[in-house]
């Protein structure tokens, strides 16, 4: 996946001739002058950027992962099961319990991280001569998965508070007709969350000109003050809710994503998967982690305290934040000389990575541990300190 | 990915509405009527159905993955290396010492199974508007994938014994111009190893419209009786040669693919790849592997002289055999009534699970231990005895 992104990585190593590079290979035209998508990796004490859970596997948990793994290793000469059935009974029986609305196997389907879920619903739904919308900003990926599978990408409204601009969002839609619609809630880079009227607004107008496909990514909706909107599901087959294992499982190394929707969205996402996707080690880890949701929910519950803190604090500063159901905090504005960017630095100069989405004038916060927290907190006081002098 | 088989999967749960099939959903044209790929995974005593190792991982192995695996664990919090370099270099340096060439990091890449590799370099170098060409039989993921990365298919031709026909498929690749040239060596189903003359004939022709990238398929070379195409990267940025750990690593479960190629195509690989697209544990789990290397190519050679006993008993009992470079055998002819179907169906009653690959006359089998090979061959004694009845 692409971004304009400032700086290209040049070749590591020469190996096998040199003087040549992307542009001189014939690589497809919209790819030209592209770089790879991906946040910055600094070596900094205190990484804010990439909304990971801060809190390490609990011990008894690795302990069990390197078990169920050890097993699985036992078979890794033959290949994983396919359907991965019994991961996606352990998943839907999570959902069920933690999503208000009971669902089976039949209604998942899991991939190597939500970006996988959402690149095979778009090669089904979505491609060449087809369009997605989004309503942005929003989780830059839909637009880059989009772009990547052929599918034509339509930017669709927010409101200046960026909730959903329901009658504009209603009216893109409609005017647009597009194959497939992203919902993000909670929102990311804003932390918003999403009414579940609006969802079902946008659903009905969604089905008007012709049956297109309604994806809302919950990949943060373990840190929300509301419920899941997967009852939402009951009754749309157009429906589908996609969520990841990498936030409130503390598992962004594993790449676990995986959907819920009505059997035959499943069915037909299976038209599209490369078979065998799911390695025998990505499905014993995953089982794992699921033994242990208890524990890893309560880590949760603690990163939505220190959320809520930061939301307070920051605003206590004289920040303008953006209400948060997420486990990161928008907050500026920087709206001086150099923006958002020039504030990103200077943070970065006192040892804290945060990220700048290239929303104007805002900069986003993970919620990490107290102490990160705090570490953050001083940079910020100092930065204002520095803004009023 | 598709295939058109018999067989339709029901939704297996009703769930959230029932009476809506795939057919029902905006799906895209293409996948109408389709059904997904892969072999028939049936519960049968002798599985030689999918080229899989029959020897398990060394319990030495299976602890160190696990050890490994841990030590990833404990920072599953965070997001994979992205650009796995521990691995692509341990890939490199296995490369160089067992391909003839030296290759190092920037020359390599890796993914989750080689049909990841290739839908990466479809995505990259094919694509809507943009056509591949295979010469068939040959890996019918390679079709599959294209059609999944909206890249037109060509199915180029073969000789009767199966080698490539060197002067028609230049022919065919001077004509279509395809972006996308696959070489499979050894070729599955049929086992047939190409020669390098052949590879740098159709390079050459590929070269000549307009510059296409040619894809040296090696998933089978560890067994073959000739060195791997490695060294033809030598001077050609437009040459890739992939490979895969499911095979001669005994790690069909793991799903690590690879490739080798110019600097330049990594870089460019890279524009297209969902990011943190390779998980924590599978890098772990590969690395263990790879550290065992040694054990692990000394299966390789026991499977090469059973792979030989096999063709040689086959012959011996009257069958037509395909020259194999690959962990598996390609026989027949079985142009009665009901052909390969009805054969392959009579050795499945004897409890061995063979492949019906599509090839009029023919089936495939894989190179199991000495047991899981007698037994094969016992089965098809009796096949030979009552068709000559």
């Amino acid at each position: 996946m692409t971004a304009h992104n400032p700086a290209r990585r040049p070749s590591d190593t020469p190996g096998l001739g040199i003087g040549i590079g992307i542009d001189d290979l014939p690589i497809r035209d919209e790819l030209r002058g592209k770089t790879p998508y991906g946040a910055p990796q600094l070596d900094v004490p205190v990484q804010l950027n990439t909304n990971e859970n801060p809190y390490p596997l609990p011990e008894p948990l690795v302990a069990r992962i390197a078990e169920r793994v050890a097993e699985a290793a036992r078979g890794l000469n033959r290949y994983p099961d396919r359907d991965a059935v019994e991961l996606r009974t352990e998943l839907a029986r999570y959902l069920t319990r933690t999503g208000g609305y009971e669902v089976g196997l039949g209604n998942v389907w899991a991939a190597n991280g939500s970006n996988e879920v959402l690149q095979q619903l778009l090669q089904t739904f979505g491609g060449p001569g087809r369009t997605a919308i989004g309503f942005e900003p929003s989780y830059s990926m839909h637009a880059l998965i989009a772009r990547g599978t052929g599918t034509g990408w339509i930017s669709g409204p927010r409101n200046d508070d960026f909730t959903i601009d329901v009658d504009a969002a209603r009216r893109a839609i409609t005017t647009h007709a597009p194959d497939v619609v992203f919902i993000t809630s909670p929102n990311n880079p804003t932390g918003t969350a999403v009414e579940a009227e609006t969802v079902l607004a946008l659903y009905e107008a969604a089905q008007e000109v012709k049956p297109s496909i309604v994806v809302v990514d919950e990949a943060y909706v373990e840190f929300s003050h509301r419920p899941s909107l997967l009852p939402l599901l009951d009754g749309r087959p157009h429906l589908v809710v996609s969520r990841t294992m990498s936030k409130a499982f503390g598992a962004a190394g594993l790449r676990l994503g995986y959907l819920a929707a009505h059997p035959a969205v499943v069915d037909a996402v299976q038209l599209v998967r490369l078979p065998y996707h799911l390695s025998a080690v990505t499905q014993a880890t995953a089982l794992a982690a699921l033994e242990h949701t208890d524990t890893l929910l309560g880590y949760v519950e603690q990163l939505k305290a220190e959320r809520d803190r930061l939301v307070a604090e920051l605003r206590e500063l004289g920040y303008e934040v953006t209400d948060s159901d997420a486990n990161f905090v928008q907050f500026g504005r920087f709206d001086g000389p150099g923006g958002a960017q020039a504030a990103w630095r200077k943070i970065l100069d006192r040892g804290v990575l945060v990220r700048d989405n290239g929303v104007p004038g805002r900069l986003r916060v993970t919620a990490g541990t107290p102490q990160e927290n705090d570490a953050f907190l001083d940079a910020v006081r100092q930065l204002k300190k520095e803004q009023s002098a």
